[in-house]
């Protein structure tokens, strides 16, 4: 990905937004969010492995979903925030393009 | 897009909100949608008096929530291309309140 | 649909259950919960044709979603404790046939 | 599939459930799948602390949600077709309770 499609991603590293992606300043807790993710998966091939009720293997998928599912709520709310935002101010094409673009995602997070 | 379809893209810069919200422009391919949902709704009557097959049945309901997302995803991205990114050219705190709002409202349509 | 894919349905009147699909004992409650959620569509083409504010149409919308939803896992409960438990009991291929269909219809609701 | 990796399908008549669970003879795709599936956990980490792009990163949570689903929704198969059906056919109240069991997981599923 280059910063010609992204031009908000570092084209002007002295201007005010050198993060320009508004998750970012809540990045360690979405890194902690996500390795208890990894440990939900890993936790279930462990009840794979101990073939333990199929059940109860259901009920940690549904979480495991419900988790990975908040963590890209707030992704996209911060996306929403940040990055469309500044693209409506900037004005030009650009807003209707980020428009677009998360509208695209929340489709795909609607119809996942 | 005509600015008559969508009077609130500039045609008239004294009256900023005339018709505010993004969806009017369609308001009558919103309209076609609704109502045929809408006859989703009594066919899935008749084929319950009817006493029909549940897997049928279920399968009706499958398309008609389909059917009520895309309308969902068709209105939320219009808020956002008109509603959200006024409120952000607009600045102030109505902004950030406007994407919580629409946060909040992807929050229900992906829980639901 | 003929009785040839549908054995169970009405093949032989003179057996215990003359009414096969497990929702037809809650007939009345489907048909009055659908009548609602026709309702809710005629409610919404109202919004839509009063202009009303985008947000307060999609919290509708994820209101029939749910409704609908609702509707959908009564019948699947329904399928599986009568058609898919009877054809269990019958024994056969038919049991895996029918375990197929329901899980085809699970998955489609999973997805929509 | 041989009645080894399948004893519960009348291999052992006098010990009928010897590993009770329809999944079990497919432990090894399911572990295969986890793991793909951890694997985006650990993927999505490196995203976020190597700031990537918001969208980017959504994209890769829809599909691992749709993996997880897809692991979902084979195990729930496998439980129709092995725990409710050999529940249907000892009889008693262990079916219907299997089928309310069966239900409720579907329904975490479908609104996760």
């Amino acid at each position: 990905m280059t910063s010609s499609t992204h031009p908000d991603a570092g084209a002007e590293p002295t201007r005010a937004h050198a993060t320009p992606y508004g998750y970012i300043g809540r990045k360690d807790d979405y890194l902690k969010r996500l390795r208890r993710i990894e440990g939900q998966a890993r936790g279930l091939q462990r009840m794979v492995d101990g073939e333990e009720y199929c059940i109860d293997i259901l009920t940690q998928v549904s979480a495991m979903t419900k988790a990975l599912q908040s963590v890209a709520l707030g992704l996209l709310e911060e996306h929403l925030s940040h990055c469309v935002v500044q693209a409506a101010i900037a004005g030009g094409p650009e807003a209707q393009a980020k428009v677009k673009e998360a509208s695209d995602a929340i489709a795909r997070l609607v119809r996942s």
